[in-house]
């Protein structure tokens, strides 16, 4: 029996960016064709997040994405539900302060399947790492509309705070753009997770690449 | 490595009765107490279901039913949430139409972990049952306040067809009582599934027993 051990510069490196799906935000596009343009693009990662359709509905959407994903060599991921994650063959899933706790997703996930956790503050982010938590998403970083349940944003302060605190990478959620992303990098995050300014862009390529290019000039790990 | 089997005549047993909970209809009494209470009574099996809670607070109620019907050799099923019930331990889910499907869930499930699947017609049923499923769930059967979406009823006709085309335990769910119980075992259920019967009962234990003697009284399959 072997032990399958993470790679945390290898998952820092690929959590740089992680664009997150909406479909109204992608509208009139499909939710598909928006990711397709920012895997072309490079985008390191992709979450499938949906409040609203139910899982049965969700499953076949998840298994397109996985596929493209994989195809691309870029990570899934899957919001809240560890089963339709699992179900749809998924790299991972993120959890937040709503869902299954960590310690129990691990639990049930098989080795090696990655396990997001939301944390807004230190206590939080190490909590969640010592449940096993792979990644953090901190935030919301900057104030934003996506997220009706956000709350106040705690600034690149704060989100350093987080980024300092856990060896696990901290990837920055909440209000993140092109333009603010270097002062995220800056903060010590190992990347952006974002909605609209991805499945919201005219042109999602070239978003993903502002991304990437602000990435690429942080400082090493 | 052994595979596990499931034992059909073992199993219609234990469903003779699933006692649903409602943590509106238990009120002012807490659900535990309620399924405490139905246990004692020799309940076969109990079902968490709330549409209300998120996974994180339900997760500890769902622990703590486990531990109840596990100590009474009652099975504990969580209805819709896969990853819920494999975190909470229990022998099974209830999936409905908006879950994941069957077939999905049984890739995920450990070996003799049951699924349940609604279905309210003989195609559905032998749908449900050639993707994996363990126990079909049929109705409403009669006319039910307590499922908001749950349509037409089908009756005990329609629910006597679709007993007869499968050969897993087929349990009539929706408006039974103590009352109409016997005709529903007549027609060839395994067993009855209930919300408002044994959780909005004045004296659960009564209901569990009156339940437990329609069923006796049954045609051995």
């Amino acid at each position: 029996m072997s032990i399958q051990v993470q790679e945390p510069y290898g998952l820092a490196r690929r959590l740089r960016l992680i664009a997150i799906t909406d479909s109204g935000l992608a509208a009139p596009r499909r939710v598909v064709d928006v990711v397709e343009a920012a895997l072309r693009a490079g985008a390191p990662a992709v979450q499938l997040r949906d409040k609203v359709l139910p899982p049965r509905d969700l499953l076949p959407l998840a298994r397109r994405l996985c596929a493209l994903t994989g195809a691309a060599g870029a990570l899934f991921f899957v919001n809240d539900r560890l089963d339709l994650a699992l179900a749809a063959g998924a790299d991972g899933v993120h959890l937040g302060p709503d869902d299954l706790p960590v310690a129990a997703a691990r639990r049930i996930a098989p080795p090696g399947f990655l396990i997001g956790h939301s944390a807004d503050d230190p206590d939080a982010a190490r909590a969640a790492v010592a449940a096993g938590a792979d990644y953090i998403g901190s935030g919301a970083v900057f104030p934003t509309s996506t997220k009706a349940d956000a709350g106040a944003a705690i600034g690149v302060r704060r989100l350093g705070e987080v980024a300092r605190c856990v060896d696990v990478p901290v990837v920055a959620i909440g209000g993140v753009t092109v333009r603010n992303a270097p002062r995220v990098f800056a903060a010590g995050a190992a990347g952006c997770a974002v909605v609209s300014a991805v499945m919201g862009a005219p042109d999602p390529g070239r978003a993903v690449r502002g991304f990437l290019r602000a990435g690429a000039a942080r400082p090493t790990p």
